[in-house]
């Protein structure tokens, strides 16, 4: 419909995942709305920058953007994992729907979906067994790129942390070595590390500050840490009977709303490292 | 008996949390075990610098130690903490051993049992509600004191990642000024806050690795997540019906017991940052 179809639009692009059915995006698959949605959240998790540098025609430059490739790479890596995951586990798929081709829509969809916030889902993956439940409670902590409309800790953030391991371990066996840490070319000023470690430490303090709160308030170990993740990284969908993928955040109590709520906000403005993030030095070193 | 006695006097000092009873440290709350098990963990999640001090007689120097004072500090407010959750929750306890006496007991020893990685329990807290399991769950990355036989994140590293925070936020506060981070009255190299994030972040791989592939093996999410963070902090008891405070890893299959192994190895030698321990700059800064 006019109305299904216009409402999707807004909320892909902007990562943003409500849906006008319960079913969210399940209600739409013999439709083929889920692979449409499946381009448009990728495009929507990609930096601003890089369609700066599109419009500007530098499309060899947008394409070397480090953190867009990595994006890619994560989410194609992670994506097939899964499927491959859930060739080897199941069967047979609920619906009935258990052609090949279904098992990687529903992998890539869901994948895709949760890694960047937006938080459509397309089926109950809560059902595909524990390991799914752990790898969608990851795949939560990833996000989109930074400087797009997706949330979470954010892949440019992964790469600086991932970055500055690997130079640790190279001083250990160099101890009087000096290597440089570089990102995009550029060397990467020791304040950006501090504030990146800084961000991850406030982030999961946070996380886990809120699933304290939600399991004093008497929801299940399941509910609490994925509803707080959930609302941390401004991802919708939690895990569990409750406020899985099926679920609705109906059945918590008030006080637990509040406590999602507030949460959602911080992990939305990003605490303080946005401030760090607007500073020239970051982006002109 | 003699042997319990002498079992349990050298499992407690060197935090390792073998008990003779497949009850633990319940088995032997009548005759007051716990209660001197509790104050030798607390004893042996101590510094050893701590010891050589009070053996040289420097008695003042030993108590500014601000490790121990944390560690002392963390282990009291958190049994306090506990307490009165139970109190507030719980008016029976099971064996309606219920005096407020007991409530601060149980709470006491299987706090600093977890906290310092001991591993010992007294009773099974997964019966105390979800706030308890998450609680517990945490309490297992906290660790006692660097240069102690307590494993886990230990003391120090969180003093370093909150002192490094802290002096993060002020910069953002106060642009250019120049904050020193300092430790025990000595200036923090900045290879040292290097190292402290590297392991944290290579500790919190492992774990969530560790996590992943029991959960792959089938295991449910409580018993795999909780197994994964019991192994990397060589704590002893997990979380859930299987591997909880009253349950046993026999049922774990034989690829799960292998993973858990090489994760306690891994846990246990503190993967690469016990080599910068042992580098003078730490120590002589």
């Amino acid at each position: 419909g006019g109305f299904d179809s216009i409402a999707h639009a807004m909320t892909t692009i902007s990562t943003g995942g409500f849906s006008t059915s319960d079913q969210s995006l399940a209600a739409f698959i013999p439709y083929g709305a889920d692979m449409v949605c499946l381009v448009f959240m990728l495009a929507g998790a990609l930096p601003f920058g890089v369609y700066l540098l599109m419009v500007q025609g530098k499309f060899a430059k947008a394409a070397r953007n480090s953190q867009m490739q990595t994006f890619f790479i994560l989410a194609f890596s992670l994506s097939v994992m899964m499927a491959f995951y859930l060739q080897f586990h199941f069967t047979n798929l609920e619906g009935g729907q258990d052609s090949d081709n279904m098992v990687w829509r529903l992998a890539a969809f869901n994948v895709v979906s949760i890694m960047t916030g937006t938080g459509f889902t397309s089926t109950d993956y809560s059902l595909w067994g524990s390991f799914a439940v752990a790898v969608f409670f990851i795949f939560m902590f990833i996000g989109g790129c930074a400087g797009s409309t997706a949330c979470s800790v954010k892949i440019f953030r992964y790469q600086i942390a991932f970055k500055t391991l690997l130079v640790y371990l190279a001083k250990i066996t160099w101890r009087h070595s000096v290597i440089p840490l570089k990102y995009e070319g550029k060397p990467l000023d020791e304040n950006i590390v501090y504030s990146v470690m800084g961000f991850l430490v406030l982030f999961f303090l946070c996380f886990i500050v809120c699933a304290l709160c939600l399991s004093f308030l008497g929801l299940d170990t399941l509910t609490a840490w994925s509803g707080a993740g959930s609302a941390i990284a401004n991802v919708g969908p939690g895990l569990g009977d409750i406020i899985g993928p099926n679920g609705t955040y109906a059945a918590i109590p008030a006080a637990g709303k509040w406590v999602l709520s507030i949460t959602m906000l911080i992990g939305r403005l990003e605490i303080v490292t946005v401030l760090v993030l607007f500073t020239p030095a970051f982006w002109s070193a």
